[in-house]
């Protein structure tokens, strides 16, 4: 397989400029006002689901490249002296934006020295990408969402590591959940993966590798416009790859390529609980990201609502 | 006015309890599934506005207690030497949860040695609040949400320093827009101070006082089952207050005694200008906050959609 | 063994007070000019060893409560467009204070609500102690040093986890090597436990438990007049210790009633190899910290001088 | 001026190679043990005085690019249940290295592509420098100390602004002083822009601009091989500076060419004042680096004994 065929073949290159207005947000486009209006029509119960994991020391990061956040207070209220009865506590965080349940940004991922949309790969310094930062998706993602429960489909707590996900696998895991995929959808692929960190509490088999999509589910996306997909893994695809000599080629691909905004390390757990229970996977979703300027990634806590 | 005696007349304290399980959700529990689906059908055109800031260098903290975020990257894809064609980038921020828009979590703010629901203040430790954190509110918030322009209703371009905002006023305003106050709504108050700030850019100023709500609204809240209040400014309140002893009184009085979730330093001027364009001051209002565990704030970027 | 009793044998409070100046530096005060100048003549050759470890991600941090430093580029001169030819570089840093080779302040540890001198523990918010913080320890530690290398002496790479260094066997060490203890010296404690580290570089080992100093060892500190102690170990003292129901009583006597600031976290290995060779093992030592206000400890560099 | 006809006619680049091993200490190489010895001997009374600033938020930084120290406690000992009596306080620290008393490492600026001793600047990445970091130093500085005082020199408390300070007036100061520059000095020029700043608590004014050496001193520090230079403004150099279109030419021309550590940022008054006071002039100076790996600059507190 030749990612950059691939990553040719589903490009979204200029297709949302606007004159001399170059896109910056990708997919996310696909996600119209009547797209939205028509994803909140899947709210009819009102239950909400949070699909963020708790951001603190128990979050699944081993060190290393990123930590889990460290949350410190800067005020407890103890010992303050403020006329009359005030107290106050507040809070510092320091953490890699992409620690736990997180967007990755169009400008997370590169090759050839291009990130999407040809901006050039020098727009991203230290302090910031001045192209394709995470604020550029600062009014979304939101609108219809639907949970593919592949290891309900299989019949399996968590898939494996290294396990690929065929596009076959999705099409047959929406018709037995009798789901459509509808054009400017969030997909929501259940792999496990976060269960057996749940069952396990050990982050470093979590980042080892992981369940995921293959490759061959880019034109797939691509084909059904597909507005964004998350998962319960920590990088959406399959770990080890599929491509001895490329790291990483569906991140490559959805984000530079087809300028597909990605959300990681995300919870299911309930959520597929509840739609197994009422046989129904269809939801509106909700996940604006916090509008870290020229960020390449942003904590997230979407909501699935029912 | 005494505001131990308002903060008891509204108080929500063992309202919610369930047997055992002392509650540390306040009044978003008014935000049940009835009135979120509701809230829902608000959603007609499905144009999306995001009411969150930026968070950046330029934000409104002028150092001291809190600082604006501070965002860099550990990875720019330089200097990267992976097999293949892969490159990344990765940031980290450092920031007080509370340093651009963001909700104030029920363990933010206290009195006589107690947080709301009578949790003792000790509660509340350097690495964290083990009752009333922000990671309570995971689910929420979303509901109905309505834009009182107390600016526009003035003929301002924003109220001064100083001025208090009556409950007579919030009626007023209600009904020149044309909005009823529903049980469960989410309140977004429009003083201009954040447009202010757009004109100005001064961080000082911004911090220096504020217009907002009086002492006097919180009963006006409590008896209209207001779920949550947000605001363009940075406490909701007026400051200088009404009381000449005491600081903070309406904090004290919502988020101890009423447990009322607040959101601050929001950006509601494209929202503003559309409500007054198609005279439609309601949405549905999504704004989840990240699930830091312990913290008494996070950071949010609410959504309100048309 | 009463480690309160041992604590009120070798008791600094108000030894060093100055009228109403209640002292908040301890035992270097004990670094008297005379002392200092003394040990500046031990410095014959001009040879330095730099006794502080390397600050980065290759630390003994295993995460948790402390972590290794987390450095980060705010510019790496890559993008800038100054006029002419500048570029320049520049770094944050993130760590905990102690994550590496680090003074203990006398805020460090306390017991019973009272730090050293009697200060109450209310002295300790979550910004910073308003007594006894590293600051005051500004001028020093500078003077004569001299190893005691325990693990030579033994004949050992390094001493197991929890084995005990008895007064005893710091006098054989002396005497071995040829030392007279003066007052006014600051001990270099070598137990191997840095070396062990090299050898094994795992964190965890490094950080669950130690050989180190006994309780004993505290009168014999207090009688020799000893400025200060350090370590190639985290905690000076043995670990797990003598006491089956207190933590850490060596840190508690030594910082909070002796006053006593601790080095830890140091690397003997290039000393020791040179005082074996030439059979000296007194040099010059100066470790000033850094004077973060308020801080309960600093980063140090220690260099040792012959 | 040609600041890079200066810098080819300082340079040192080459000069301490040994064989393979290129150099990437500079200018401290003049630090030879014979110069350190001979350092020593300028303490003759015991007398410390400390040159570092406290760290923390009254620091003179006044935001953007770096911000003063931002200290935060992760344990103030309050709410722990250890067995027995111990509590403990512990902290963390979020800072720019160069944001108070600090050496410039060789790594902190560069010009047409290469650092000192022409390693290529894709040698500084997002995590760290590869070549010329800070903990090159880590055996430093050390040596004989001379404090340079101008602003007494010309009976003013301050320079001002802009004022430069040139090599006749360096020789004039160093005359009226009664001293002889060595070779492996450590020069400490006073222009009482410290003192300014204690007088008026301003960061921004601290921050516009100082007065500080001309670019031809930069000849004169290589022709009496100077190891270092420190200085009490922030920059070493005068700012505004002497040529319309290059930023920092003193530092381009010290740091990358004469490969030369910088201390900015220090406290000489007390120090001044003991000098003024028995006429001399000269001590001992020690400022060992914290070792933080590839970093460009390093927290200091350096320390003259005399």
């Amino acid at each position: 397989m030749d990612f950059r065929a691939i990553g040719r073949q589903v490009s979204n290159w200029g297709r949302w400029d606007d004159g001399d207005a170059r896109d910056e947000r990708g997919t996310t486009n696909l996600l119209t006002p009547e797209r939205i209006a028509r994803g909140a029509t899947y709210i009819r119960t009102g239950r909400v689901f949070d699909l963020g994991i708790p951001f603190g020391p128990d979050g699944p990061q081993p060190g290393g490249g990123r930590i889990n956040p460290v949350l410190l207070f800067s005020e407890t209220g103890a010992g303050q002296r403020f006329p009359g009865a005030f107290h106050y506590a507040d809070d510092y965080v320091f953490m890699p934006l992409q620690s736990a349940s997180q967007w990755d940004g169009l400008a997370h991922v590169y090759y050839d020295e291009q990130l999407y949309n040809g901006f050039p790969s020098s727009s991203v310094g230290p302090r910031g990408a001045s192209h394709c930062g995470i604020d550029k998706q600062a009014k979304g993602v939101a609108g219809r969402g639907v949970l593919l429960d592949v290891a309900s489909y299989r019949g399996v707590d968590w898939l494996d590591m290294g396990e690929v996900i065929t596009p076959d696998e999705l099409d047959a895991v929406a018709a037995e959940q009798g789901c459509a995929i509808l054009p400017g959808d969030v997909l929501a692929i259940r792999t496990g993966w976060r269960k057996k960190f749940l069952a396990e509490g050990d982050p470093n088999a979590f980042m080892a590798g992981e369940p995921g999509l293959g490759l061959a589910c880019c034109p797939w996306l691509a084909e059904r416009e597909v507005a964004a997909v998350c998962a319960d893994n920590w990088a959406i695809e399959v770990l080890p790859g599929e491509l001895d000599d490329e790291m990483l080629p569906v991140h490559m691909v959805l984000i530079r390529d087809m300028g597909m905004t990605l959300g990681e390390i995300l919870d299911f757990e309930e959520l597929a609980t509840d739609c197994a229970a009422d046989d129904r996977y269809e939801f509106f979703f909700c996940a604006p990201p916090i509008k870290f300027r020229g960020a390449v990634g942003s904590p997230i806590n979407p909501l699935a609502i029912k």
